[in-house]
């Protein structure tokens, strides 16, 4: 491997991680927190000392093969969360540093779980940094530094690749770097517009900011101990509509943009991912109406719900661990299919759960009719082999994962529900699961073998699981 | 389809399936049981004469395609357990007919799960019919019949790869009639083997017959309500090892037939089913000896129980379900991977497990190394691209399936551990699961939507997916 270019690469997501730290330092003067605004202050100081260190020395050949590309993002995100997390350890907010990277890593992958018991207690840089790490993670940091760098030219498209989520990349625009520029407009927009309305409906500004970074970035992390329970219902079901919105592949909105709208509405995986969320709010509205009382209360609940699932986002309205058993088993089913590819979300996505059934009614007409020649199409066009592949080993790679991690973590001995969902809701990047991890629960519960195995499940959710994978490939290390 | 061939096909099963009922009428005759003796008498008569009629006219065209005969096998088996749960209503022993179908098709299937309470309440006939239903259902129906009747020539090959598992079909000798005789001839071989140790061992008669059906079709039916913890140490360890070898591929007894030893210990299946049954006993052993206070009788169960659920027999000795978590999610990763194809077990297969770690790890590679042609190979031939993609699709099957089921089930408001782990433990042919289907329950829980959808499960499992799921294809039944 091209060890020089991949230090380069993490010198240079160091150095924009500093200037992200300074926001919750900003934060913490603005709240009169001293000792946060200094440690904060503190630890991007750090972070840019680090990152300058290493980019002294340039790389001699600049070639990103694929990977470079991936150990890079993996490194990256693993050593952008282990000096994130310091902050948390120096002001003293989470002391155990195994804890303090559970959450920073939970918060970089937009997963939302976390160990906090009284998330309430945390000081406001805090719960500022720990909501923004969604907001980074969520259209991600490689797509951010491409953005505003023309950091490798057009071999940066491995690194795009590692980071971006979905079966195939999607260059919207020829060129990568404008690729990046667009969809961080887009992004920004979003969040933009969420501010603005939820400040509207009446949100003060410290939640609406926490609560919209912890939305668009599908992440989840809230700032309250009951999560949205206690705002209104205005506000849950603004959230609801933004879930759902950064939910869907950005391709969609770039075609808005371009009033290309019948392209917009053209695209398979966003028709079948509404219609799942259709569906699934059907169910469960009936499902749980006697719970609730009345239908429009049921509808609220299970409109957020599934919205927060199936977009990864882990936010809670109610404690959906005491729904009757279909209700949970939909959310579970959710959990799997996740958002579209191209968005912020996470999960196996539509598009990959799309090709799987198409690729399952081919195989079983090609039974029938044997000479039938007849390729699989998604928005009419042909799928090529290599994309088919690659979705079926990325499902082998997923159902290896999560048999294995399920089986690592039950040395705590909790029961297999608990096990499953925990190893459920941070391979998705959702957040909460079922029982002792339940929306009212948390996963401080695990001892720290157990947080590790779950903080590698989030980190290869996120990345897809190959660029955390290549790093164990002693193949990998080797020089060209 | 080409529909008469189909037809003249299910003749002959019920043909076969008549003169299996005469046995347990033999045993109701032996028993004094009048009242059983006479009604599978009945039952056989009636099995001859639908047969008969069915085959009276001859198919027109003997082609056997694909979908033929998938459509055939899966029928069959279908068809083959409405009839033999006829005798169970009749009798008057399980009244209701949905119940009895579950437990005939559990027979059938080599599952294993009852639907009854007390086990030994049922008659002899009965019992011994149960129990038979494993060893008939072990090898396949269609591999006895083949084995007698030159049924359809060359053509029967796509019969045989219906109900044959394993990703691909192994012929020992190029004539599929000679194989199929070799495999029973084989099968037959061990069965006897073991009824002569069993009665050696001082176990009677009766239990020995039954005990050895459910061991060496890997089905787990007992007659006592304890499974087999009632029984001898002697007698619970020579069944462990008959059930490890009924797991073991029979091309393996094959080449020992044939003296070429070299052959039989190359097999890559094997070492690696051999390896996880060592590795797994181990942990296992340890991680119960709290549990039983020595290391002697720790280790036997975990032996017995990682040899039954290995090759999806589902036997017990004890209740494993109240074993730490570890010992338990081990267990439902050895239900995942089954036993080895071309065996008699259930189950993913071990070669498919191989074939998808090999498959992962040359992903993986070339990624690191995008020009390197490599193939994967297994026994140190190359895999066929067909067999690499066919065991993709089964596992996006199995997945849709596993989850689709559990949310079916779901609507009978039991616990996730009790739903997910009825489906794996029905579709895997095993028989217990954890928590409310543990070992010392049963299925009687389930209403009969549920028991419905298991009941596919099971025959989805032993047909492995693809002959079930071309029935609901509309392609399926038009004409050529």
């Amino acid at each position: 491997m091209n060890l020089g270019i991949v230090r380069y690469i993490i010198s240079w997501v160091l150095k924009f991680e500093a200037a992200f730290l300074l926001l919750p330092s900003l934060t913490g003067f603005i709240y009169l927190e001293w000792k946060d605004a200094l440690v904060y202050l503190g630890v991007a100081l750090l972070c840019f000392l680090v990152g300058f260190t290493l980019g002294i020395k340039k790389p001699k050949h600049r070639e990103l093969y694929t990977r470079e590309g991936f150990a890079s993002v993996a490194l990256s995100w693993t050593i952008m969360s282990l000096f994130g997390a310091l902050p948390f350890v120096l002001t003293g907010d989470i002391p155990n540093y195994v804890d303090a990277l559970f959450e920073t890593i939970s918060g970089f992958t937009t997963t939302g779980a976390s160990i906090l018991n009284d998330v309430e207690a945390l000081s406001r840089a805090n719960l500022f940094w720990r909501s923004f790490t969604h907001w980074i993670g969520g259209m991600g940091v490689f797509v951010f530094i491409m953005a505003i760098l023309p950091l490798m030219g057009g071999s940066s498209f491995n690194l795009m690749k590692a980071e971006s989520p979905g079966p195939s990349v999607d260059k919207l625009v020829p060129k990568i770097k404008d690729s990046a520029k667009i969809l961080y407009s887009i992004y920004i927009g979003i969040t933009l517009l969420m501010i603005v309305i939820l400040l509207l409906c009446g949100m003060p500004l410290f939640d609406t900011l926490t609560t919209t970074f912890g939305t668009v970035g599908t992440g989840g992390f809230g700032i309250m101990n009951d999560s949205l329970t206690g705002y209104s219902s205005t506000i849950q079901i603004v959230v609801t509509v933004f879930m759902i919105l950064s939910g869907i592949n950005y391709t969609v909105y770039f075609c808005l943009l371009l009033r290309n709208f019948k392209q917009a509405f053209i695209i398979e995986e966003v028709r079948w991912y509404l219609g799942i969320i259709l569906a699934s709010v059907s169910i469960i509205t009936i499902n749980i109406s006697s719970l609730y009382g009345n239908m429009a209360t049921s509808l609220k609940h299970a409109f957020f719900q599934v919205g927060s699932i199936i977009t990864t986002t882990g936010f809670a309205t109610a404690d959906f661990d005491s729904w009757p058993e279909l209700s949970k088993n939909i959310l579970v089913l959710l959990m799997f299919i996740g958002a579209c590819s191209g968005s912020t979300g996470g999960g196996i996505k539509v598009s990959r759960i799309v090709i799987l059934f198409k690729a399952i009614h081919k195989e079983l007409h090609m039974m029938i009719h044997p000479r039938m020649v007849k390729k699989i199409r998604m928005d009419g066009r042909a799928i090529a082999h290599e994309t088919l592949r690659s979705t079926n080993v990325f499902i082998s790679v997923y159902l290896v994962i999560l048999l294995l991690s399920t089986l690592l973590i039950s040395v705590d001995n909790f029961g297999f529900t608990t096990n499953f969902t925990s190893v459920v809701a941070t391979l998705n990047n959702i957040g909460p699961g079922l029982d002792m991890v339940g929306p009212t629960c948390n996963f401080s519960i695990f001892s720290p073998f157990s947080k590790c195995v779950l903080m590698f499940d989030m980190l290869a959710g996120r990345l897809e699981l190959f660029p955390m994978l290549i790093l164990f490939l002693p193949a990998c290390w080797k020089k060209h």
